[in-house]
């Protein structure tokens, strides 16, 4: 059973804090995760505060390592707003790693240059499991504290992503101790002692879901789950050890924040196109793929989804987003999952002209947007299928997010024009 | 175009040895392939030739090196032997590497202990590609007097397979030099350059039937296209470059071998389950799945697919299947082609009753077998997913095979008895 969530000392202090934030200028992002008709696809990036900026790689240096980056408030919200000084994206996403929650639990997280996270302990035995807890919320403050500063630094101009690796995914770091190419150490205590492997699971998705709803209460207008490697587990596995975990986390979410919106829940499953019929049962809002998917056959899926769940679906979801309806929304039948995604990063690598019809292919792929005067029937949130490249060169960049907004607007143009 | 196939002149000596094959025991694999009723399910190991068995590790030593092994006709048979030897499995593959082909173009392949293949040349520029062409195969003559070899010393036990990296799969090591975690220059030269990339694929195809129909001439008696790296495509892109040019090379490919005998192809694209739809159009027998994969919803689309092509192509193999039937072959209707896959080779790392449990859920999920009986609607092959791990423990691999044998026998029994 999910363990009660802790209630932090610091949540007082915060709540001040939180009603100073300021109204939302841009909510494009928000409308399509809850299926809303927007007048252009929002567009944000995986990974959008990285390496590939100078500006980001001085900061970087200023803080002397990764983790001093991640745990130092001022530089995670310098670094987070970063990208938004260059281009006119529709969301911001906090700046931190997927591996902090296994770091809270005693494992030693350390980042060695050109080799990635690395664990000084891992997890592999009956032992190892033994000593597993969900950590003390307290030891994750600079996150939260950095979520707050970050929703304050952004006045309102996009809302602000929080996120989360998935249980299952975080379970892969801690059994590895670090990344893998074969996940041989993760998947011999599944397959040797799936009650183990299940304990981890449990642990983890109560310890995600604590995590969450912290970064929510000090300020995160919607919530993302990477479940980075769940692509890599067999059929059958996937759903028991991955999709089970990642809806032990959802069951345990606040469905709104201090201010009473929403919080849309994204799950991004990387590989995870041949289950996606199963993840639209998720109690999630949004639904990220990445580029092996194609977005029309996806959004075929995740409509009949929706029709086979509730035929009376189409007005709920006005009732349930009134702030203090929770209940209302848990009960109500849900519009169609949106669907988030899905360009292939390297494309970036590409000169700008051929960024441009590439972006346009993947807009033309989901098909015509959903518009004021039509039936919701998916919407479609523009990012990568996985993180920016180090390498990409900023520019290209700038061409990528002009065209998903000029080309999206135009479409509407077309079906509204089209709807006479 | 492709270009007319070069008759090395090594043929005619080979011609005479090929005569002296001693005739097949056990057909059960190649029957399997070809959509044929079976006893049991046929099984064999992707790298079951490999680092986890001791006496090969004790073949590598006194050869010095993977090449020096891989060149070496007599320790290409000696390994290639050496799982036959402990297990009764249904099928030998040549022991060679998928990178041999652009090794004989000139880019230099070595291996680097522990870090897998290098090239000292990279196909990543407008003059690289311009120097490429499909090379002397006189240059994989190691390659052809290895198959020889082999099916001389298999003396009929179990049928040989022989095999190619996709020209996808070369085209990527070409230009990443290696192996990769991003693809970035092959992805960048086919975004950026996409005819370039198009004339590496052609270059690749053109060398890689080349390459298969010299195998078959020199024994081989199914072949293999490994399209290790197909899944790391964008749907479009995989269509495009991957399935093309993998079709490329099956239009080029010789039906049947020196003895008259129909030489099954079987493709197999990692990550590719999305596009098994597409896939089931190429005109091979088999295709190869990973775990990701259901097996029975995969059999559905096979028989869809097969049944949508051609209504009355029940009957259609026993006729083309006759020696110099190549021409009917073509024309007439095909049954649901093979699957072949599919177990996580970290199953290996459970304990015996766990590994036994594994096959048993993979036979049972393809479902009910093809009986003598009933109409045929696809055979199973069953095989791991991926390359088998160097730190399998051998005893292990007995009960997955011994499991399948048994299972399978079980599940035909069922099947007829359910039948009356």
């Amino acid at each position: 059973m999910p363990r009660a969530p802790r209630v932090p000392p610091r949540r007082a202090a915060c709540d001040n804090a939180r009603m100073s934030f300021a109204p939302l200028q841009n909510d494009t992002f928000l409308r399509a995760c809850l299926g809303q008709a927007t007048d252009y696809t929002p567009v944000w990036l995986m990974r959008q505060a990285g390496r590939y900026l100078p500006e980001y790689r001085a900061t970087r240096e200023k803080a002397g390592s990764f983790m001093g980056l991640a745990t130092h408030v001022d530089y995670a919200t310098e670094v987070t707003l970063q990208p938004l000084a260059r281009y006119p994206l529709d969301a911001a996403i906090l700046f931190s790693d997927i591996l902090t929650v296994p770091d809270a639990m005693g494992l030693g997280l350390s980042f060695v240059q050109g080799e990635g996270p690395k664990f000084a302990r891992t997890v592999r035995t009956e032992d190892d499991v033994a000593r597993l807890a969900v950590p003390d919320m307290d030891k994750l403050r600079y996150v939260f504290d950095a979520v707050t500063s970050i929703r304050r630094a952004l006045a309102g101009r996009v809302p602000l992503i929080g996120f989360s690796g998935s249980p299952w995914t975080l379970a892969c770091y801690m059994a590895e101790g670090g990344g893998s190419s074969d996940y041989r150490h993760v998947k011999t205590l599944m397959y040797a002692r799936p009650d183990l492997m299940q304990r981890v699971l449990d642990i983890n998705a109560d310890a995600v879901a604590q995590y969450l709803n912290a970064q929510i209460d000090a300020g995160a207008q919607a919530v993302m789950v990477f479940d980075s490697w769940g692509g890599v587990l067999a059929d059958g596995a996937f759903q028991r050890f991955s999709l089970a975990s990642t809806a032990r986390v959802l069951a345990q979410l606040k469905r709104t924040g201090a201010d009473g919106a929403v919080v849309p829940r994204i799950v991004f499953t990387k590989g995870g196109g041949l289950w996606l019929r199963e993840m639209a049962a998720l109690d999630c809002d949004v639904l990220g793929l990445d580029w092996t998917m194609n977005l029309g056959a996806a959004r075929r899926i995740v409509i009949e989804a929706a029709q086979a769940n509730a035929p009376e679906n189409i007005a709920a979801r006005a009732v349930a987003a009134a702030p203090g309806a929770e209940n209302a929304l848990k009960e109500a039948p849900r519009p169609p999952k949106a669907l988030q995604g899905q360009i292939d990063p390297n494309v970036l690598f590409a000169p700008p002209e051929a960024i441009r019809a590439e972006v346009r292919h993947v807009l033309d792929s989901f098909g015509r947007p959903h518009t004021y005067r039509a039936a919701p029937g998916s919407t479609h949130i523009f990012n990568l299928g996985h993180g920016i490249s180090q390498f990409t060169p900023p520019e290209h960049v700038s061409h990528l997010v002009d065209e998903v907004h000029r080309h999206s607007r135009a479409l509407r143009g077309q079906a509204m024009a089209a709807r006479g």
